[in-house]
């Protein structure tokens, strides 16, 4: 089975109502008047990080990737769960956990250790607090709302090969938390751009019955020589969002395009259509 | 770094105050007037599993104990979050989840699904709503207390080695969840005994600050002639629990032993003193 086709049959089974059909990317719980946001990341060698990558940034990213998931549901994080596989450098691995733990004031509540004889795996569950409602969602993106992301794409993909200005970018990305909170109110959805600008575009329009028409020329980039690869590698982690045209936005967002009603595929790029999400981004299995 | 060390390293970090200062098997979240009881368990291949086991056991066990950590603090299960690793039998691990997820009446709220290059590793965060404050910790055993157990310990063991009788209390252990939700509002203290009787019995009496006096003649296991490694041995999933000297039981339990002030060791097994906790039970890493 590959992703897909696992995810699928997952939807199958019996799934919570704030499970919101495992087509977003947090769990929504109400509990009494307050509503949690809730998400679990993994990280794997080979597949996430290199096998000598310093175990510091792998902290620091499997954090930040959950921290990114409240983000783009507008929630402030209440705490995070690890689930560590022993056996790297794990003396590395908790430096770079309590730098990102430090710098986002997010406390430990738990977690397990686990001895593993082969390659690493890392959990992350992340708790936030919804700060808006209803909780942003991918699903929600209206015909006439205006597309925008919070950022340029294809700094980690600089980062990755070795570009030294953009080596942060890719080792200690950075959750758009404040961002995030400001725009919850605004938007009709939201995401992360965690698995590239067009499969996520492509997967927003999906969900919400809708075309999104990107413009490549408004789309920011770190290469622009390099617009192909920069807007379909992953590990980014701006902010993707949509908004009724005329909304007045509390922070410089950048406007890559438009909603329409469904047309034959979920994405437009330059007015081609982009039905198969194949190709488009990272994709696991 | 071996589990103890990890830990104890992760003591050091920014600590949420629901973490029970990592010394408990749950974390405690409060949420207006709600109290949500949340824990995180890992299994991975070679260390919790064979690696030709049905993976519609691993699913069913992953689950099994998560829901035990709830069961111990006396919460209802709200919804389950799977990591999962693919490329083992993932239809069979599937099969194992629904079945489980059914027998408790617990949803799937979301969780992340990986591809990994080596051994398999699976993570679930479980998260259930306290139906009695305060929620019983393992720390709370009274000088005077009864110790008590809810069933047999070394079924497990038995199991792992094939014997038929037993082979569904290592595939497929049964969460004590009405049990711990009944205990939770009488006990001093409650633990599952996951790692083994002697093991966890010394890690309450560590985190009391007594000493738990156990009786081995006292203790129901699985075969009287292996009653050392049926007391080491773990997997078992039964509930370990203090109580007050005349506390009527809503249920049958076993007592075992008694709460003293702390002596030289958290532990003595038919009065003689354990105060190494190597060798007591099962420990990774």
């Amino acid at each position: 089975m590959n992703e897909t086709e696992f995810v699928a049959a997952l939807r199958k089974l019996p799934l919570h109502p704030g499970a919101r059909g495992l087509e977003d990317d947090c769990a929504v719980l109400t509990i009494g008047s307050e509503t949690l946001v809730i998400t679990h990341d993994m990280m794997a060698e080979d597949t996430h990080f290199r096998p000598h990558a310093d175990m510091a940034d792998v902290a620091w990213k499997l954090l930040a990737s959950n921290l990114s998931d409240l983000a783009a549901k507008g929630a402030e994080p209440v705490g995070v769960l690890l689930g560590h596989s022993l056996g790297s450098d794990d003396a590395r691995f908790l430096e770079g956990l309590e730098q990102g733990l430090v710098a986002y004031d997010v406390p430990l509540m738990g977690g397990d250790t686990v001895a593993t004889t082969g390659t690493s795996t890392y959990g992350m569950t992340a708790i936030g607090r919804a700060v808006h409602l209803p909780v942003p969602s991918r699903k929600g993106a209206q015909a006439g709302d205006g597309v925008y992301i919070t950022g340029p794409v294809g700094r980690a993909m600089l980062g990755y090969e070795g570009d030294p200005e953009h080596l942060a970018a890719f080792n200690r990305p950075v959750p758009r938390l404040a961002e995030g909170i400001a725009l919850a109110p605004l938007v009709s959805a939201m995401m992360d751009i965690s698995d590239g600008l067009l499969l996520d575009c492509w997967r927003m329009g999906w969900v919400s019955g809708v075309t999104l028409a990107i413009e490549s020329a408004l789309i920011p980039v770190a290469d622009r020589d390099r617009l192909d690869e920069c807007v379909r590698w992953g590990d980014d982690y701006e902010l993707l969002f949509t908004a009724p045209a005329g909304t007045a936005l509390p922070l410089r967002a950048h406007r890559i395009g438009t909603v329409r009603a469904r047309e034959h595929a979920p994405l437009l790029l330059d007015e081609a259509p982009l039905a198969d999400p194949v190709r488009l981004g990272y994709r696991h299995g």
